[in-house]
């Protein structure tokens, strides 16, 4: 059928008037069409949000299926991901092309563009991962914030678009909301504009079991536009979503809507959320939304009146293109080179100078310390850099001397204070990275990564370029304690794929590590450093990075080794001291620094044979043995941290621990021996 | 000093007056005093804070430092624990005997009751661990429904008592606090007082710098009741507190406060948060203060006023006892037992019937079902286990048919639907365990573990019973694909101490896996559950727990084995049917299953050796590798997960990720080779 239009046709065609309430049916349809030949999904969903999601779509909603990409699109992210099947209909009654109905018809199955839960990078128009509720929203602040900061950088003229979030109960129950609409309501990010489904049902049966919140009053509270609708009723939203787009505040639409509307005897209950209607239903259904077509069938009047709102977007979107080519040179380059995510020529040249100072100057620094100072030459070569912190500012050392703060009067800041909510931040990391234009990084304690990891999971998931610098990494955190001090969380990290958890010894390390990260174009970092100074153990200067084999000999031994100590971070310099001691002993000990698994893990087994050795090997890191044995043998040894740590100041809970020359060098002696 | 007053001298001495605020620089004074000492620690909350903290201890809150466990006191929690310092110098104050003016010198050292962070455990008067932020509150709000509950059972006579909380910026701008507000606010937990310390600072400065949220709108959004007032002024704040425990709603009282109050140069400002206010500084807040007296030292009459404060509680608590002592030996039995955790003598004996009719009956039902009907078993058994879901009660099999909801109109119910809230859940199933009388079990997908996993730290760090059901273990979730599919979280929880991760293999094993978990009065479990249906691998009964072993011979073979193959959960079926094709092949394959890793370790080597085997092992576990190694050697092999996993129909996902009998079979068969 599709074939049967050309664009021509369709722009010609688009004039055509179908009843909003018909487009709408269009998408009740098909979600539940493909939930019932998946025989799973939710159709509730789709059918309580289809009036919402057309008149945004048609009227609303500034996009272009022939150039989904098109950086000054309107974000439309479906934090509710579980009515994937709402999307899914949009872009394919819009004409994204690869969003074929064939691939409705594949909805759930194995190498379908039309996942579970909408996945990013599956199918153009599809904008973010979502499904864990409440990361959506979180993650559109992110967006949101980002279209300002590229519209302070470079003007309304190239970007000047909005994000729509579509979110649900669930989505607004987690905690996560509370931080994003917290922060979205004091950067008065008045083009988010959120959709809330307010069906009133949830999983367990009606939202009465588990909530009592009035909704607007809270986003009020946060410094919100607030309305409340008729989710069905088109000239409700139309109006509603015209007076968002005018207000100076994030704005709240609050849809009353029916879950699974158009199921006649499932609608508005809970069992429409999760499960297919069954043929009884649909047939039920059919009849009573009055679509006597049969499955995947649509009319070609309601398809060619959805792929004319599909072409809505295309003259704007030219225009945009004729702003752009009709900007300076210079300009041009600017917002192009930034949203290519491209580091500049000489990012190389800049890294390897501080490491060259380093090494010479050779500090006994912190690495959240000499992190700092990398941040520092970084700042001015990357303009695109992002930093933040959730209000550990100090003692992360995220701060550069540039520091500019973002704020709602000032958008071109490069520093976002994102308060106590390390979640959040993950998540709006994630939306600048999403967005384009910006490369983030943002801090916290090593130990809050607890908090933000449903976030990081999904950086890991999509392949985002964040970085997260996570510092006081260990019992060396000191008096704050055990509920401070990670010792899991190196174990609990590296086990998420595609994450590169970095642990440098020392200031060059540390240098190299940053140097990795940046290079990452598709895998987020979290950067672990030290809270205690830590001696420079790098003092040659070497142009080649060495954290970028993941592992490395830091210390080598002439003639055969008789014991091999591997480390990482703030245990390498105990290590090295152990080798001394060792060596004299008269026992050849060579050092492996081990500052990113991951890394070690990409090295050909030739080379981490060669760097790993024969001889017994001795793992020493202030965390739980956790993962260790992947690189230790029967029989070899493991000095670390057996539980949690406690409050007392850093030297006395290495002691305490064990975690020490002496007790390195007691077992090397036992290994080699 | 202490040993000068007698108890009754310091009834008699009660009635001294002294000015509040005289009351309230004994606190400063301390907390000024140990964190210089420390060098290191945060004085600017206590500071602001005492005020408020002294109404509340000297003419509201009931204890008896005499009985500090007493089961109706007054819970007082400390949610920005950095403040430790507050409640450390309360509990001097007040009297609570293992709280010397010793252990206020060593504070933050090793070893001290007086951690950086409140540590539950450390101290009389310690309600729980605090620190990291929001934890408090949500924890609180778990409490303060044990508090409901425990009342609607043994009347009001026994249970009757308030839950007072301080908190911060931080902890009001985490997302759990949402997450707990909410929830309190729909229980109508009107026993429930949060202290909200508003001072306007957070460690990167002004809060004006990261939220602009209305506190008291967005808590009256939830239902609480709310109140403003001057945190320094002695009569609002009683008065706030009088209307608060008057209030049918729980309540919040924004008190603003001055951060540092009393340091002349510093407060109002973030330098007094977490760093010692320096010598000088100190002794000008002595100055503006008007405390001329040395460092730690309390005037006497000062101190007898506040011994006497200490004192308010003893005839309420006696009171008390003569109530219960009054109580029918029934409903005294039922009261104790509750609170003593203790498992009726019957238990055993109710686990094992339903394992020998497992063994018996030999059903095919996915581990969440068998877990459901084990609960099923215990519900009748265990009056005191409190079930509940993050909504998603149908999925996770956590109701039984005793089923009754908790609500704020039937406190007498047994389950609590939490709402989307995982990480709220996991903090009320603490405060639950926390406060005595109830085992708390809930229930969400394990993938989500990542949204709940500080609180589920805190509950290893306090050594609590708490049970998490969490199902749909695997890819074996199917086709809600990689954002609702755990990979990487069983080694992320195995990696956290004191937690115990079962993942049974079948019915019989799940039925084992409650019975341990149930067991571990000091230990947090995490039941990992499958969404598929296994079958009964165990179909011969044995009274033997073994589960209890962690990790054993479920497939013994004769004479020596060829190889050895190591799973858990889902896995452990692959596993058996590949060595029954391995078995025909004329290969010896011993199955171990691994359903606790966390047992299995706590058994004697030679045990754990006879286990494993010498032979050659392949470790099968449909999730990533980490944390296998230290099971396997090199050479040994692994079959599972390499990254993220798909949204498809289940069986094509182990099809498509290659764990299948398959894929066993020839591993071991190379292996064996």
């Amino acid at each position: 059928m599709e074939s049967l239009m050309t664009t021509a046709q369709l722009e010609t065609e688009a004039a055509i008037e179908v009843a909003p309430r018909d487009l709408a049916n269009a998408i009740r349809a098909l979600s539940m069409d493909a939930v019932e030949a998946a025989q799973s999904g939710h159709p509730g969903m789709p059918m309580g949000m289809a009036d919402v999601a057309t008149t945004l779509f048609t009227r609303f909603l500034k996009f272009d299926p022939g150039a989904p990409d098109w950086p000054d699109r309107d974000r439309f992210v479906l934090s509710a991901g579980h009515g994937s099947m709402l999307l899914y209909a949009l872009l394919h009654l819009t004409g994204y092309p690869d969003m074929t109905l064939q691939e409705l018809k594949r909805f759930r199955r194995l190498g379908a563009r039309t996942a579970g839960h909408p996945e990013y990078g599956h199918a153009a128009g599809i904008e973010m991962t979502t499904g864990p509720l409440g990361q959506g929203i979180a993650t559109a602040v992110g967006m949101a914030l980002a279209e300002r900061m590229q519209s302070a950088r470079h003007g309304d003229g190239l970007v000047d678009h909005h994000s729509y979030v579509i979110a649900g109960d669930g989505c607004l129950m987690e905690g996560i909301s509370h931080e994003a609409i917290d922060l979205a309501g004091h950067l008065k990010l008045s083009k988010l504009i959120v959709l809330f489904d307010d069906n009133g049902i949830s999983i367990d049966g009606s939202t009465d079991l588990a909530t009592s919140m009035d909704q607007p009053a809270r986003f009020a509270a946060a410094g919100w536009h607030v309305q409340s609708i008729d989710g069905h009723d088109t000239a409700e939203i139309a109006e509603a979503i015209e007076r968002a787009k005018a207000s100076d505040q994030p704005s709240l639409i609050a849809c009353k809507t029916v879950i699974g509307f158009g199921a006649p005897h499932k609608q508005g209950t809970a069992a429409t959320h999760g499960s297919p209607l069954g043929t009884e239903e649909v047939a039920a259904a059919r009849e009573a939304l009055g679509w006597p077509y049969e499955p995947f069938k649509i009319p070609e009047t309601i398809l060619m009146a959805w792929r004319g709102a599909g072409l809505r977007g295309r003259q704007e979107r030219k225009r945009w293109e004729e702003r752009l080519a009709a900007a300076t040179p210079d300009a041009r380059r600017c917002f192009e080179d930034g949203l290519s995510g491209a580091l500049p020529s000489d990012f190389d040249e800049t890294v390897t100078a501080v490491k060259r100072r380093f090494a010479e100057e050779a500090p006994k620094l912190a690495t959240r310390q000499s992190s700092q100072e990398v941040l520092e030459a970084l700042a001015g070569a990357l303009p695109n850099l992002i930093g933040g912190s959730a209000d550990l500012t100090g003692s992360n050392g995220t701060r550069t001397s540039g520091y500019q703060p973002v704020s709602a009067e000032c958008f071109g800041g490069n520093y976002i204070h994102f308060g106590v909510r390390e979640h959040a931040m993950a998540a709006a990391m994630n939306g600048l990275a999403l967005h384009g234009g910006f490369i983030p990084y943002g801090g916290t304690f090593l130990v809050f990564a607890d908090y933000g990891r449903p976030a990081m999971r999904l950086s890991a998931l999509m392949g985002l370029r964040v970085i997260h610098v996570m510092t006081h990494d260990s019992i060396g955190l000191g008096e704050d304690g055990p509920t401070h001090q990670p010792v899991e969380h190196l174990a609990g990290l590296r086990a998420i794929p595609n994450v590169l958890v970095f642990r440098p010894a020392d200031a060059v390390e540390t240098a190299e590590a940053w140097q990795c990260a940046l290079n990452e174009e598709a895998t987020p970092s979290i950067l672990c450093l030290s809270r205690q100074g830590l001696p420079t153990l790098r003092r040659r200067h070497i142009t080649v990075n060495s954290v970028a084999l993941g592992g490395y000999l830091i210390r080598k031994v002439k003639g055969d080794r008789d014991v091999t100590l591997l480390a990482s971070g703030s245990e390498v310099s105990i290590a090295m001291e152990a080798a001394e001691q060792l060596s004299a002993e008269g026992l050849q000990a060579a050092v492996v620094s081990m500052p990113c698994w991951e890394l070690f893990q990409r090295q050909s087994p030739a080379y981490r044979r060669a760097v790993l050795g024969a001889a017994p090997r001795l793992g020493i890191e202030a965390a739980v043995r956790d993962g260790w044995d992947r690189w230790l043998r029967e029989g070899d040894r493991f000095v670390g941290m057996q539980g949690f740590g406690a409050s007392a100041p850093a030297p006395d809970l290495y002691q305490y621990f064990g975690v020490t020359v002496d007790a390195a060098v007691k077992a090397a002696r036992d290994l080699a021996g």
